[in-house]
């Protein structure tokens, strides 16, 4: 017998049809045999529709009054769902956050699990019963109803599985898996079978969106097998697991873009001490976060200039392109104080990026990327590297054809 | 200063722009000076919307799972509400039943109350906030969310009063108060300006429908003073509180009637002790509830008969008439082991009231109500009697004539 943990995305309990050929496929992995505890989220839409009757009171609603709102969603759905197994005949009792014994931090919109207590699912999953659990909700020590923020369904589903020490945290979506891209761009996009945690992180970082950023990392953290797959076919999806030798044999194991960044640049700003960090004090304390950051080296350092005159540099950066316009007018009027020489913005960009393991022990795979590119006749306007990945930005209009090269380039296919 | 709890029904909570003017109210309550507490019903609809959606589900929805998901339209309407007094400028906090300090009872769908420890609300009444409580909802020993049955939020704002003290629990509704009797029925029908908690429960129980009768019980039990008033008027509605003097003088102070119950007759029953427990054991074993229960005596005792024979007797109730053919059809099948000659039933009936303090010490007044029937040529079928209340049992046609007669005859217009 295995202990399963089920999560279920929005559009996989977007209607009571759905939620019934979900609920028919907890009960048959029940029958199989196993302990199977169900996450829900709210039906696709609706926490959307919650927070726009919220932002239509008032622009900026108070965060605690919201989670009081939001966490509606998946509340809703929980008790659907114990009464449509009711209905098949199948013992079940639902809970809340806080009657799945999930305590989380005071930080009401994006709040983090602090302890999860699962003594009450274990003894309802000994009396047989499917336990099934609102997902991204929590509570604080106040009593009051937290919530983990967007994908929160999928962090409470791997916290349960660490607390529950489950066998595997099963995440349902309405894909496959995860693919070697994405298959709408590049039609030779492959799913994959295995994926490790590190590279399942960059992939989510820059955009797969299929799990969200902070449950893979404590799946990593606790060594949780997860498994992506599709809720409404039986098919094996992808699992999200350790490393291992097979992965590190393969340079590139994934390709995956965004157009959602702007980039901006201050010219020939003086590169002394603390520029850097006055410039991200500004854009952090505007909400904004930053994600690639570009300085190139001076010439010369500035004690080995002949007159002790000041060495200039320029400095780049990406941000969200919704924050575009605020950020680039921030640097307008910050430039000067600055001692920039001019503050230039570009909203019509792209970051393509390779990821994969193997990257670690294999040669030339940059050489390969820039190659590939060149050939397209694609201009790289910043690269940022780690130790798993290569970021690159380009013109936004080459996004996809520079996906369907690298895939290729790579064999991912 | 006076501390007071507004309750606020579905009517006057169906939507937005009406949270915004029941906002208004109580944030001009507390710019009076006062400390306010407000308790919420779901919107007019919401629960019967969620009630059906259960019930689409399986017929017979599992009460826990039920009350799961029934506790939502409160929920929601307290962070509107929230929402909507922060817009407005106001502190505020909202608490759902837990988090007011509401525990209950084990019985998911009619919980009662058996603790409530304000503590929280204190604390921010004290910091000058409004508190908005969500109705109808509290805890069980477990941690799960239990519901009060219809009406609930009128329980949970007098409960609230009694816990803190309060100096008035005022109950906000669609109606200007309490009437001498249906306005829709009788033009002359008169807003009274008190009652009391006597002939409220008396009104209450006969069908008046303005508050639930269990807020009424727990209010004279606690002497709270409750103000029935129209949500959208400034107007001075109703004081339930003691009984006093003037009340006394009169000795008919409302006339109340229901259409909504059938009667159930067993004729010529065995006279034996434990026959009439035989019978209401069968109907309550099927959860209706009888209201007016009638045997007549037999012509003799038993033990004065000459040959020892049984002697023989008629057996009326009244039931729901959503129960009558439930119950006409349990009765018939038990008839003949009880010893019934014939089962009957009339679901064609009316059942019409006069209530009163005033009544005890007021000789005629069933000579009167008889009397006044008699002379609309309205035959009486049933007759019982409280020590502040007078029914009658009459055919469905003449109910809103007997109503009006009587209205008259006792001088209420």
């Amino acid at each position: 017998m295995s202990r399963i943990i089920q999560k279920y995305g929005g559009s996989s309990v977007a209607n009571l049809e759905l939620i019934k050929a979900v609920a028919q496929r907890a009960i048959e992995t029940k029958l199989a045999g196993h302990e199977v505890v169900v996450v829900l989220s709210a039906m696709k839409g609706e926490t959307d529709r919650l927070l726009n009757l919220a932002k239509e009171i008032t622009e900026d609603p108070d965060k605690r009054e919201l989670d009081c709102l939001l966490s509606i969603g998946e509340q809703t759905n929980v008790a659907i769902f114990a009464l449509v197994c009711q209905a098949m005949g199948e013992k079940v009792k639902s809970f809340l956050g806080y009657q799945a014994g999930i305590k989380t931090d005071d930080v009401h919109g994006r709040a983090r699990i602090t302890e999860l207590n699962p003594s009450r699912l274990k003894t309802e999953l000994a009396k047989g019963r499917i336990c099934v659990v609102a997902g991204f909700q929590g509570q604080n020590r106040h009593g009051d109803i937290t919530t983990l923020g967007r994908g929160g369904s999928d962090t409470t589903a791997v916290a349960l599985a660490v607390a529950l020490d489950a066998d595997v945290c099963e995440i349902y979506t309405d894909v496959e898996g995860i693919y070697t891209t994405d298959p709408n761009v590049c039609d030779a996009a492959r799913k994959m079978d295995r994926i490790c945690y590190e590279e399942m992180l960059e992939l989510s970082s820059l955009g797969a969106k299929v799990m969200e950023i902070r449950s893979v990392e404590l799946g990593m953290n606790y060594g949780v097998k997860i498994h992506v797959r599709h809720a409404h076919s039986s098919a094996t999806g992808t699992i999200i697991c350790e490393e291992d030798a097979d992965m590190e044999k393969t340079p590139v194991r994934g390709v995956t873009h965004s157009v959602n960044e702007a980039r901006i640049t201050l010219l020939r700003v003086p590169d002394l001490p603390g520029v850097a960090a006055r410039i991200l004090s500004i854009i952090s304390k505007a909400g904004v976060v930053v994600d690639m950051i570009i300085q190139n080296q001076s010439a010369l350092p500035p004690d080995e200039t002949d007159d002790g005159q000041i060495q200039l540099t320029d400095f780049s950066f990406t941000v969200p392109s919704g924050d575009y316009d605020t950020t680039l007018d921030l640097m307008k009027a910050a430039g000067q104080e600055i001692g920039a020489a001019e503050v230039v913005g570009d909203n019509n960009i792209a970051k393509v990026s390779i990821v994969g393991v193997g990257m670690r022990n294999h040669a030339g795979v940059a050489t390969l990327m820039f190659q590939t590119l060149a050939r397209e006749g694609i201009n790289l306007s910043m690269i940022s590297t780690s130790e798993i990945k290569i970021s690159c930005v380009i013109e936004k209009k080459y996004a996809e054809l520079a996906v369907r090269a690298l895939h290729e380039a790579f064999k991912l296919g």
